[in-house]
């Protein structure tokens, strides 16, 4: 393989890392961007003797319920620390990594105690780089000048089609010079052991910069009759090759076997790590002792508990508080919540005034201002998302959020996704909301009505640390409307209203977000002509769908067939909430240029338009 | 406006248009990427003469049904040639259109006839600039050595959150010299017009690399006291800073007015456009006369009608035809098209041995081989879509197509969102489908299950020149079943076997892509226990719905409540189908890494558990 070398040396004589505990605070991160030499990444975790990876789970690559699937996840297999199987994605969870760690550093590390210090790396191949994703994280990295992170890019010239001329022919060191990056090339990273070594030195001493060493490399390496072709960028080389590679590289040995030379060599790593991690321990000891508060900080960091008392903070509203846009209510929750969760950090893609996504108590997280909370992305939201997970998995109690308007979580959508996969608990703010389908999957889709519904779904959104949390928000202004709750929000669907009695309403209104209010003035009106009318605020199908059957049936009973739904978006799955008998209300088309008002009127998303549904129903 | 004197340039003194025909085949192509200065490019069309955008257009900027929307848009107002609202697309549609202007100019100039010669001109800002997408197709277009796309970058320092110094500080200069471009850069471009001049002349000369422009800028240049800073970026200057802007600039008239000398000075434009496209059809008059096939073929790609007889050339399967990967019939119905289609170009994000998108009758569209058709996108899925919306937006008769694997839609779906919006009729081959949500909007989703479904998937595909389609394909082998047909896929859903008679089946099985044979396999075992059984094909749900209700009502009677869908992805919004007393067999989690079969059978998506399901609900 033409990465093993770098693998190799890194693993091996580089990198601090502790094997009989995988998520050891201060160890080196390493990241295989895609799922570029994941088997190379087990057999090293094997080696070094992590638990995670025993021989049998080599043996079972790529089968049902192995500790090895076909890409690197890290809640599969201890020691991976994120999730990149689609191209691109590694590289910019690789910039998260070391923004977190350039963050922490400054925050918590003292003059006479450095306790936060480690190095990212990550092996990158051509496809990656082809990846716009790619481009947007590196250029952060370079703006950021963040020094720690050392890029292997494995230039082997391959991609699946065949050879890299056939589509990319640009010259990546002077891109990556032009994205402020320290460029080293290693010519022969085949057996330029001593020149990758000598690299990675050059690269540390690089303190302001990020550095990419482009490995000049044969894609399978040793392999006399498939090395560098396509033909073994994903498939096994087959028994007759593997033979005769065997033959070619000198290597007598069974499959799978671990000459006991080797074994001998790569058991220090086990009494190594043990000694590293102590001996981080014993400083932190110290730490404590001089560092009362910061310590404490630091161990919800590592542990991931919040802070006791830390949801009091919330604001708190009432139908007398004045009407607003759920993006300013989102700023409220955001700079309350900064002051009790010290993990809290992130930003927007160059829409911080519009998303209002800014911390005010903090500065702007920049090179020479590491300290600080809010992150400006730039227009890169891909980038963003990727970045975001990066910083969730560096330490359980980071709680990165980020933001743009609501539409673009189309260019980011890859990153959102693997959030999802990979269980972490990004914060997705997503403004000027026209809502369209609800999310796929472990992802938590929040869209609140007013002030209490906000402080209610950053409540679900900081809890949930092992899935994300997308909180679709206003641009416009909304009252705070009676009846709506955190705790209603807790449970994805609640009554905010209800003239009926014994569960049985003639009619049950359902909005979200910027709609709810729209139900509730339809309410008033079907009430004043006699009308038994629930009104239930939907804020998170998935929260909903999580409640008991009991629960449910108390909100919306079965036998009221009657129902309208309104949401300013796709009726796409309203099917499921409203029944065949009920009718929902939304925007099956493109959105159009003009004033909110005018807009919400031309498409028919009105109180007049439920009361006739509701009607038309009951 | 900083970006004001290119703008001016262009339309005043280098572009080749014709105001009276915004659709004249060999004009220059004009993109504005991102919504940047889209008023300065509502003025000069204005000024030169379309009828498209008149002075109270201009006064409507941004209301309910005018032509100026906040964002150009082709469909709304014609002159404008690609709709370029979220930022990077609209570089990306401009890599596409230069694509094909060289690919038209290889196929059809001859020696003593060049009857294909155009300029493709786009200006973009630091957003744009900072977007993944852009650093894709710009990667893209210097591999491809696209000698006539000259993009001015409108370098003004200032996005939406201030100053690009607080996320912004790689050398682009640097990077597009490493992406294989031509870069000059402008040092005043608010009023260097000589320097603009010299630097368009300079990008011409050179033929074989894309030029970068930099030009120098200062937003909002004139306004005394709110040049250079965010507030001019999307809002209005607002009346007072108006007067003084224009006392500042010496500009002495009321608004929306056009003095007398400046409507001569540009009233040119109508006469100088007429004489060229005149020039242009004398011209291919005499192209016409020479090369009959030529002229004959470029016509139909003009003018977007289909040659008589194409869809005969699809090919046919019966049952005893062998079974296949959807995949692998798709690329016979490729190559079948490709030999009747001249607009048929396409290929895939380094998947075509996966995808099998390779035209075998082409060689690679590549730098000196500019007339062939296999487009090698590399792993840039973002940036193909929005080049193949580019392509398809030059001409009515390109039927560009691009393709990757199912779950990289998510890479690209700003760009996909934007065909739809935009009406270009891209075919989106999408392989390896594990089917996710069915698409929002008007995109058509088919999820073809054998040879004929295939077929009939492009016929559709092709037929729908206004809209995208997304062709969900498999990996695996399929067989070729019973009872489809191309005439079946046109209507979305169908019947292709029943054992019921009067419309009352016992239970109607709906099964799509590789599920199909499921439901086919489920439906012969209940049909051997006595049971009347329907088996519905369900290619498309957007094109069902668009069938009559006494279609609809023919193939899924309301009287039937037992109903049984399969497909292996989400069940979001199968209620619709199946109704509340049916059931929905589908995987509401992530997938996992193990053998296909073992896959299908840990995830309940076998014929035993349509027949559990059957036998639950009738």
């Amino acid at each position: 393989m033409g990465c093993a070398p770098m693998g190799h040396i890194l693993y091996d004589e580089v990198m601090k890392y502790n094997p009989k505990n995988p998520y050891w605070f201060n160890r080196d991160r390493f990241v295989l961007s895609a799922g570029h030499g994941c088997m190379l990444q087990y057999a090293l975790l094997h080696l070094a003797g992590y638990d995670s990876v025993k021989e049998e789970d080599l043996k079972t690559f790529r089968q049902w319920g192995s500790k090895t699937p076909g890409h690197p996840e890290n809640f599969e297999t201890p020691g991976v620390e994120v999730t990149t199987g689609p191209l691109g994605q590694g590289i910019a969870n690789a910039v998260g990594l070391a923004l977190a760690e350039k963050n922490l550093a400054a925050r918590f590390n003292k003059p006479d105690c450095e306790i936060v210090d480690h190095y990212t790396y990550v092996i990158l191949g051509d496809g990656c780089q082809m990846e716009g994703i790619a481009n947007e994280a590196c250029s952060l990295a370079g703006h950021w000048g963040l020094g720690k992170l050392i890029a292997f890019y494995d230039d082997n010239h391959i991609s699946i089609d065949g050879d890299t001329e056939i589509a990319f022919t640009e010259s990546v060191d002077t891109r990556f010079e032009g994205l402020g990056w320290h460029v080293i090339w290693v010519k022969n990273g085949n057996t330029g052991y001593d020149d990758i070594r000598a690299a990675i030195e050059e690269a540390k001493a690089v303190k302001d910069k990020p550095t990419l060493i482009k490995v000049t490399t044969t894609i399978g390496y040793g392999s006399p009759n498939k090395a560098n072709s396509y033909s073994v960028h994903g498939s096994a080389l087959g028994a007759k090759e593997v033979d005769a590679t065997r033959k070619n590289l000198g290597w007598p040995y069974e499959p799978f076997h671990v000459p006991e030379d080797v074994k001998k060599h790569w058991s220090r790593h086990v009494p190594e790590g043990a000694a590293l991690e102590a001996e981080w321990n014993a400083k932190f000891a110290e730490y404590e002792k001089k560092y009362k508060e910061e310590s404490a900080e630091l161990k919800t960091l590592i542990s991931g508990e919040l802070p006791t008392g830390w949801d009091k903070a919330f604001p708190t509203y009432t139908p007398e508080s004045a009407a607003d846009a759920t993006r300013n209510l989102s700023q409220q929750c955001l700079n309350a919540l900064a002051k009790v969760l010290p993990g809290l950090l992130g930003g927007s893609a160059d829409l911080a005034s519009s998303n209002m996504t800014l911390l005010k108590m903090f500065g702007d997280f920049q090179k020479d201002t590491p300290e600080e909370r809010n992150v400006r992305f730039g227009v890169r939201e891909h980038g963003m998302g990727a970045i975001c997970n990066g910083i969730a998995l560096h330490s359980p109690g980071l709680i990165p959020y980020c933001a743009t308007f609501f539409v673009f979580t189309d260019y980011m959508r890859a990153a959102i996704r693997i959030s999802a996969l990979c269980e972490a608990g990004v914060i997705y703010v997503m403004t000027h909301d026209s809502i369209g389908l609800g999310e796929d999957g472990p992802i938590l889709m929040l869209r609140p009505a007013d002030g209490n519904e906000t402080a209610g779904a950053y409540k679900v959104a900081v809890l949930n640390r092992k899935r994300p949390s997308i909180l679709a928000l206003s641009r416009q202004k909304l009252p705070q409307l009676p009846g709506t709750s955190i705790e209603g929000v807790e449970k994805g669907g609640y009554i905010i209203s209800d003239n009926s009695s014994g569960n049985k309403p003639d009619v049950i209104l359902i909005g979200t977000g910027s709609e709810l209010e729209i139900a509730a003035k339809a309410a008033d009106e079907l009430r004043k002509e006699g009308k038994a009318v629930r009104v239930v605020s939907f804020v998170s199908w998935e929260l909903f769908d999580e409640q008991s059957d009991a629960y449910k049936e108390s909100v919306l009973p079965a036998a009221v067939s009657a129902r309208v739904s309104i949401e300013a978006g796709s009726t796409f799955g309203w099917e499921k909430i409203v029944g065949s008998k009920g009718k929902a209300i939304g925007i099956d088309r493109f959105g159009a240029s003009a004033p909110a008002g005018r807009i919400y009127k031309e498409f028919g998303i009105t109180a007049e338009a439920v009361i006739a549904a509701a009607k038309a129903v009951c």
